[in-house]
């Protein structure tokens, strides 16, 4: 069976033809073009989709449902965009809209979370009875399949890991939500520049100085860069985040014991670099560890910006 | 149909007969007489089972499945209880042990998750969608039930929201599991009582120590009644605590999105007067609590140390 997957962004709609097990057989995109209505641009989606179809020469037989990742708070069970701060839309009908515009099942599921369910069936989790998704990028988000199913609330859409505070005190940083020592605050790559920030103003004669001349041109990859290039203020930032992430890491193991845990977002680019010293804090955290009979694998996310396509498409294969 | 429920402790073994909605129709139970070895500790709760069916005139025919609540680790797609510090036993195949003396289905589960099952099924969350439970004790327990289903992971046999930890700090409280900063150790009733301590010995003038002439006389509820007697010093104590545990129900309820989460426990029972404040400081921890539509409902437990067996019991109810 094919399957229909669409990544809705605030800057681009992506679709694609994706095979059961995660391979794409046809893509495209469109500017999403906002502000714009909520219908207007369902309208672009439903036909990006049949673009796709008529290039693959498919019929609305042939494709077993289109599953779309939007920003924001969706309820896959009514088919209701419940409120999207990107697109600035609320209580929007795009499960019943889509399904006029197409005549096919439609699945919905926050965008975070259908690149967590791509990641978990068809890339870094393949086959793994569960997974938990951490995204490192402006914010930390993700996503947990349990059992090949997305993991959604009851009062929200959705599993929030990086708003899961792993420090209490008083001086922690203030995360975006308002919530002080969130993961966020201490995990993002918006973290992870702050915290190179200060430790360049702190240290003037760091070699950070030489990679980054201003604190503007600081990136998620600059105290990586100057780590290798043998800065000790940059070791230090480095591996000062690396503990924040593992207490992260080590909190959603010992809630959830998952088959895998997958790194995604810019700074998960660091591959092995990352993991070696991450797996190394983790594993004195995790509860039961000694006498545990299996463990958790800690890698990085195989499937880079096509997670979120393929896993909205994938969303048709697992039960709502 | 009816359902045999086991909550093997190290001290007593209960088992009871109890109906598909969680009624209890016949209890009983035997001291578990440790230290002794599993097979002997097996055919006194085969015994002790046979007992109460006879007693109600109950057939192998009449009784679905028994299901048994066990400490530590166990696995119930093998029905191996994989590690139990409690028990002193290790890999026992106590589900082919258990099916071959009573001759029908048994299922396993941790003993503090099949409490967790039966607060979600027949107690405090009967009906709800999801719960998350909490055990305030010794330590920090529980478990999660996710569409009348334990959540239980890959690597370890369930949920520990007690080794989450709450704060990074390098002078947070040391948890008994090695960690620091763990949730458990801020807020278990050990915790509360440690806090109490703390408290007394920097406030000789304090009130507490009216409730309590020496700290060996402390309770988990010392301070709750010296903060209902005015006394300022355990006012504060109170609400330090209630922020404590109100920093990782949030943390569970960011993660989670649960209809319920369900607290038990000795410091449960203070109701109320736990729960007024604990709301008031969880809900601006609510990840998008503006704009969500519903709320996740914090309360007690009801079942008291009952919940065991009616879990262990349900747990035949459930997809394993």
């Amino acid at each position: 069976m094919i399957y229909l997957g669409v990544d809705l962004g605030g800057t681009n709609i992506k679709a694609a033809l994706v095979e059961e097990d995660g391979r794409i057989l046809r893509e495209g995109s469109r500017p999403t073009r906002l502000p714009r209505p909520a219908e207007a641009v369902c309208d672009d989606i439903a036909g990006l989709c049949r673009e796709l179809m008529k290039e693959e020469k498919l019929g609305t037989a042939d494709v077993a449902c289109v599953g779309v990742g939007c920003p924001g708070t969706v309820d896959d069970t009514t088919g209701m965009v419940l409120y999207s701060n990107n697109l600035d839309w609320a209580d929007f009908a795009m499960g019943d809209y889509l399904h006029k515009a197409l005549g096919m099942p439609v699945r919905l599921a926050n965008d975070a979370n259908a690149a967590a369910l791509g990641e978990a069936l068809a890339g870094c989790a393949k086959g793994a009875q569960s997974a938990v998704i951490i995204t490192l990028g402006t914010g930390v988000g993700g996503g947990v399949v349990l059992d090949g199913k997305l993991l959604t609330g009851y009062t929200g859409a959705a599993a929030e890991p990086g708003h899961m505070a792993i420090d209490g005190s008083a001086d922690a940083p203030l995360c975006t939500c308002g919530r002080r020592g969130c993961f966020e605050a201490f995990a993002s790559a918006t973290a992870l520049i702050r915290q190179t920030r200060e430790a360049m103003q702190a240290h003037p004669e760091s070699g950070l100085w030489k990679l980054a001349p201003t604190l503007e041109e600081v990136t998620g990859r600059t105290v990586f860069d100057a780590r290798d290039a043998g800065d000790p203020v940059a070791a230090q930032v480095v591996d000062n985040y690396i503990g924040y992430l593992a207490a992260g890491v080590a909190n959603l193991i010992n809630i959830f014991f998952p088959q895998v845990v997958g790194l995604s977002g810019g700074i998960a680019n660091q591959g092995e670099a990352l993991l070696v010293p991450l797996r190394a804090k983790v594993e004195p955290l995790v509860f039961g560890a000694a006498h545990a009979h299996k463990k958790t694998t800690i890698t990085t996310c195989t499937l880079g910006y096509r997670a979120g396509v393929i896993g909205a498409a994938l969303l048709g294969r697992t039960a709502r």
